[in-house]
């Protein structure tokens, strides 16, 4: 095949793949063990199985898909995620799922035209539920693989209408007892989600670490009132008291001129959300990321010391419990030289970057050597269903993953 | 009966009453045409039944218990509702249905042991949804019987799972085509839902008049995006946007320190409500209310004032629609001064209050002369599992009752 034909290849395999689950504003919606969840699987299951990998499930619904070329070595893992946000967009995951299947096989049979065996076989990964919309928390197969999530709390976790992460495995019939493959390296290929690489004009963003980021829940207790007829004085309004927090979290990030702050509070459960009852309870998360660890210390120090005041305000009580974190974490450096080279040797122009969203990459990081690759997104646009990214860097992003799980499979990174 | 029988049988039938939809916190949950309401519902039919009353059904679900005694003439008409907010307390409407009740077959037994025929027979009735938290808007019942509201609107007026009113009438077998009694009066009692009886150690209040009251439903529109890689700039966050607006919402009855206003956001519906999606729409209601109507339009005409600066903070759109409301509207002086002649013959202490909250009477009052009655209710609390009116006071509105039913069955609110 050409090079223009592997375009062509993968443009209409990532136009079929768009179609589970799409959405009228050009989207896709496909949560985590949904029916469209399970029909995109079904269908990677096959593409895998047509081009000669074999798929197997283990015990949280990650399905990996095994090129053996050397009997008994490890594997090269290349892989994303398939699930989606709610009216979510195309590209998140799912490009990075499918560009390592196009560039697993691509290496695959470049291997087997120079008639050599790499040190390495190759494996494709779907991780089940990266998103977290339907099932927290987010990046769950990925962290049960790494040892972060025990399995056993991963499958009794329920959405919001009771139904536990096992059962909606089962529903859709991919859960399996395959323990995984033994990871030599690993490698993911994902959307920016930012406008870094668009600003700069570079086809390709090279993650050298993580932002950091700190998750909290938040409980705001108030008690239940008529909204008319109660008297203001006896009030404890809960959703007033989560207003406040929403409000006081936003500036933390609109006083951080100098460093970049991120924060927001996005979803909420009120109760019991009547149009004529106080509210008595409102449970919230709230979301913190910075490259600078100590400016998000700092930050967190000062939510944690608006809170008496919002309590007192509101005549509410505020409990926070830090959920999940993460600190600023770098991928090796020999995995960015690496992918520098072969961006290099391919004419594309890459640079450093880090990533602030999470990706499954950050928990394979600590298990094994790996590289995450960025392309671009069009002005930034993500968790939306506008979300785009044009067919040069779509395709681009390709090659490139192809040379790297290529270079990969010889054990390039075994040296260094 | 004594009068201590009678205390003894209507505590009993309220003990009663109070367990269906009981809750562990001591109240009850009995949302409108759930089964509990069903079950509540066939137990007042058979109590109405056994004591000679008949009951039908309107084409909305309202309950009526007629005691004909002089065939042919019209009905005083008492009542109020037993369906419950999520959560709420034990007296809130049931207190009255079953007060209407007692109170009904007691002077329907005075006229008899006196051997004359009243002028108008009487009739309970427990009204449709008043409380309006599982299909909205609140006072559906009363509002179709009072021809504000077209029974075909409440009838597919859908709760959050998408079941109508009329399949959730049908379910609970409580539908029919009874089209109402001819009213020649209307008298109801409530439990005040404030501290000003209780501050006034008053048995008591004839409601003279309701507070105004104006509500909003506000969309509050934003784009989704990434709640971490999102650059702060780029977000259009619409949960930011609604809270700003709750705050805005308190700010206004925090300065209104001379004259009450009251005013709160109790219910938001957001989207997607994903902990890593910044919400693209939220939906909330807003309830002002106050004694003074200028204020109130004041109130509303500020709050609308701020609408430019939040959309501008939170890059959001905000459209907001009045749905529903009321101006300071009084009840007849007639009535108040009937109710409070009975108060003094009883020696129950009386004040005139005004109603906060809104009631059926609040829709029967425009078009039947209407009477409405309170009592107090402890330290002000409702919608709330810890709501109690003590049982000296829930007998003493219901003797009240029962005597303010017994002078409008001899046509005494014809000549006023």
């Amino acid at each position: 095949m050409t090079s223009l034909d592997h375009d062509k290849a993968f443009l209409a395999d990532f136009a079929t793949l768009s179609q589970f689950g799409e959405t009228r504003g050009g989207g896709v919606e496909r949560q985590a063990a949904t029916a469209a969840d399970g029909e995109q699987r079904a269908w990677l299951h096959q593409w895998l199985t047509d081009r000669g990998a074999e798929v197997h499930y283990d015990g949280v619904g990650n399905q990996f898909g095994l090129f053996t070329v050397t009997p008994g070595a490890p594997y090269v893992l290349s892989g994303s995620h398939l699930d989606s946000q709610p009216l979510g967009g195309r590209y998140d995951g799912a490009y990075g799922v499918l560009a390592s299947a196009h560039a697993a096989h691509r290496a695959v049979r470049q291997w087997a035209t120079a008639g050599s065996s790499p040190r390495y076989n190759v494996a494709v990964v779907n991780w089940f539920n990266e998103e977290g919309s339907r099932f927290k928390p987010s990046m769950m197969g990925s962290s049960v693989f790494t040892g972060k999530l025990p399995a056993e709390t991963a499958l009794a976790t329920t959405d919001p209408a009771g139904t536990t992460v096992e059962d909606a495995l089962r529903a859709i019939g991919t859960i399996g007892d395959y323990e995984g493959p033994d990871v030599a390296a690993y490698a993911e290929i994902h959307i920016e989600q930012g406008r870094g690489l668009e600003n700069e004009d570079t086809t390709i963003g090279l993650v050298d670490s993580t932002w950091a980021a700190r998750k909290y829940q938040v409980v705001v207790r108030g008690d239940q009132s008529h909204t008319g007829s109660t008297i203001m004085a006896d009030r404890r309004d809960a959703l007033l008291g989560a207003s406040l927090l929403v409000v006081a979290v936003r500036e933390l990030a609109e006083e951080s001129t100098q460093t970049p702050l991120h924060t927001s509070v996005s979803e909420m459960t009120i109760l019991p959300n009547s149009p004529v009852v106080v509210a008595r309870e409102v449970r919230l998360h709230v979301d913190l990321r910075s490259p600078d660890e100590a400016l998000l210390d700092a930050a967190a120090k000062k939510l944690a010391g608006t809170i008496p005041g919002i309590e007192e305000r509101a005549s509410v009580s505020i409990e926070q419990v830090q959920t999940h974190g993460w600190g600023v974490a770098p991928f090796p450096a020999a995995g960015v030289e690496l992918a520098a080279q072969a961006a290099d040797d391919l004419g594309l122009s890459h640079q450093n970057v880090m990533t602030v969203a999470g990706h499954d990459s950050v928990n394979m990081k600590d298990v094994a050597p790996s590289i995450m690759l960025f392309v671009p997104s069009v002005e930034g646009i993500s968790h939306n269903e506008g979300e785009f990214t044009h067919d040069q860097d779509v395709c681009a992003g390709t090659d490139l993953l192809t040379e790297v799980l290529h270079r990969l499979m010889s054990g390039a990174m075994d040296s260094r």
